[in-house]
């Protein structure tokens, strides 16, 4: 993509009344742009991050056999009133329309997935079975104050899973689990499986996935010895006591944010809706559910802010809206520069290689590595008359310090 | 994907109250479900058919050089007041949150891009410029009867571009209008374009893209001869009446639906929010603004409710979930049929086909016909021990009666 017919605009300002990290390296660099707290537009650098994402997400769901569908987000009252929600939770957001019919925005869709899929099984046979989709989400937040980390409208990956018993969900969510710790992985960031509280979505003990980052809004306790970890919302033990595990290690108390959750629902959703399946011997069962959500939109802030030195971010080669930034310094040879340049662009395109290229004509090589680094993309290639004099390019990674001249020719070879 | 992992169900029955083909054929052959009136879940199949529309319209999009980025749908009232759309769109959702601030749910952005936009744009060097976004809507319809083709949430690619003067607009205009007629080409569709009063957005004429459909919700006429055509709702003209481009032909009246829609915004966003750019001569000067709206699940909608016949739907290739439908009629001899079915899908993922392989073991043939004609994938391969007897399978097309037997080693030729 050359820089000249994009949409991208980096600030050398910062806005004063965003507190993280993220939200304002991400604004500056010219990913997403705030149209109120908690709500931002995803400009076409973000756009792009926002998507890398989702891929990764949904290659792992596919993987574990759920099939992706797409729910809507405003929802009629009456499927909240018949589970509860809309009374109970606070952060729903309400709708009355001018033909005086309420809706709910979905701030999670149990209420339409559990009808939407149990409609559709009539036995046992018919299960497991298990649905997810990449969409948008509400809350009516008091507080969005954390750039992307949280949310008035954000997008998640909500999952949705359906058994004839307990134990045939604990297998699929070991599985599921299994594939959260791979996204997150692949992701360049690592996750923390902590025990927690259901929340309003279940009395049930629930995991949530936390990566530790200062700007996140959750207290966990975990061992440095072995994978124990714990919100402290339901723990009484401290900082510093011996991990419950027994391992030898010690606890240590963190902020961290919360990428991902997984939620035993029980059968309450199936018993709301009257909607069950019939079991082997012919009688009327409801299934065990589960609900596995994982914060696309967030990751993309917890990423930004913990992946970043005083020059802007680093996204890992996954998640970088592309993968090189190439950069022209015209100099006093702009026709040789731009020609070279041009056709290195050209062929990087024709070998698949996702290129941002900087041809701005006026624009001094300092303000041009000054938004590079900001961007962040993870390999830099220059071409200036100086490196051509070479018949080569200044290739440098976006987390190294140094350098290396790389010949015209096997450019390619590295990228 | 196969169909015994995949989140599919047909439905020999259909919905008393949906009126028109299209709601009742989707909702059928398993691409949509119904939450309410003008609101739908996306099945797996549907999100792949609203997905394929929308690769189609962004390589459009950006062939014309637009940006691709993604604007919130919760919008903050004051935007709205500024434009007066807060007390003048009647289809506007609004928000009452518990924070006592009051939000609208987008359902054009224009309020949105303006400021975005504008705010990153300095001088005339900076225009034109264009950005689009492929993103859910809102409207607070009074009646929402015709399946796709009216929702309450739907999906639009909307375009928006900002232009130092008319001329300049008018250019690209004209460029947009070409890439929307290449748009639905390669959909399959043959779309009018017809002049039309501005609706809500602005007075000055717009021009708006149909397609012929007793579904739709406008009257056209158009002449049989040239391309002319214009919305009865702003002419005096009537059906039989004399082209008025004198080319001879006779124009006739037809229902159609509005499947997108180009509106020439002139300086009015660029004003309400005091936002220009300095001209050549150093002067303020607001933009020429142009918005170009496409409805992705309306035009799901159109063909659904276009391209069928009295067993099921007809996908143009372009738009089909998958391009194979396999299926295995295991008969008395499961374990060879299943054996050479599960290769041949094998075979022809690796080759990059989609194919939907129906690989139900206790499904009658009658019934997987059937299934596979309501659901309307372009091609359709057989395989049975019938066929297995001459080492081959049975090809049809959808729209074609007559099939074929294609021995197995040439079955990827053909697709």
């Amino acid at each position: 993509m050359r820089q000249t017919k994009y949409f991208l605009k980096t600030s050398k300002t910062v806005s004063e009344d965003e507190p993280t990290v993220n939200g304002r390296l991400l604004e500056q660099a010219g990913f997403v742009s705030k149209l109120m707290a908690g709500v931002y537009t995803y400009l076409p650098l973000g756009l792009r991050v926002l998507n890398n994402i989702s891929k990764i997400v949904r290659e792992e769901m596919n993987a574990v056999g759920a099939s992706e569908l797409l729910m809507p987000m405003l929802h009629p009252k009456e499927i909240w009133q018949t589970t509860g929600g809309w009374d109970n939770i606070d952060v729903l957001f309400k709708i009355n329309s001018r033909t005086e019919k309420e809706y709910a925005l979905g701030q999670s869709e149990e209420e339409v997935v559990t009808p939407l899929v149990l409609s559709r099984v009539q036995s046992y046979k018919d299960l497991p079975l298990a649905v997810y989709q990449i969409g948008w989400k509400f809350r009516d937040e008091l507080r969005a104050k954390s750039g992307l980390l949280r949310g008035r409208e954000f997008l998640m990956k909500d999952m949705y899973s359906f058994h004839v018993s307990q134990e045939d969900f604990d297998r699929f969510y070991a599985e599921a689990k299994q594939a959260y710790f791979k996204i997150f992985t692949r992701l360049g960031l690592t996750a923390k499986a902590t025990e927690a509280s259901g929340g309003s979505f279940s009395q049930k003990i629930s995991y949530e996935f936390m990566v530790l980052t200062d700007a996140g809004e959750d207290d966990i306790l975990y061992c440095e010895t072995c994978d124990y970890c714990v919100n402290v919302e339901i723990t009484e033990l401290k900082s510093g006591a011996s991990c419950p595990k027994s391992c030898g290690g010690l606890l240590t108390q963190g902020r961290a944010s919360e990428v991902g959750n997984v939620f035993d629902l029980g059968q309450k959703y199936g018993k709301d809706f009257g909607l069950g399946f019939t079991d082997v011997g012919g009688n009327k069962q409801y299934p065990v559910m589960g609900c596995y959500g994982i914060g696309i939109s967030r990751l993309m802030g917890v990423i930004a802010e913990t992946m970043n030195d005083p020059k802007g971010i680093l996204w890992p080669e996954n998640v970088a809206p592309f993968k090189v930034h190439l950069i022209a310094l015209p100099g006093k040879d702009a026709e040789n520069v731009f020609s070279a340049s041009d056709k290195l662009y050209a062929e990087l395109i024709e070998s698949g290689v996702e290129v941002l290229y900087d041809d701005r004509a006026d624009t001094s090589a300092g303000e041009k590595f000054a938004d590079s680094d900001l961007i962040g993309i993870p390999h830099r290639v220059i071409i200036s008359q100086k490196t051509l004099a070479d018949a080569s390019v200044e290739h440098k990674k976006r987390n190294e310090d140094k350098s290396s001249l790389v010949s015209l020719d096997q450019v390619r070879q590295i990228l």
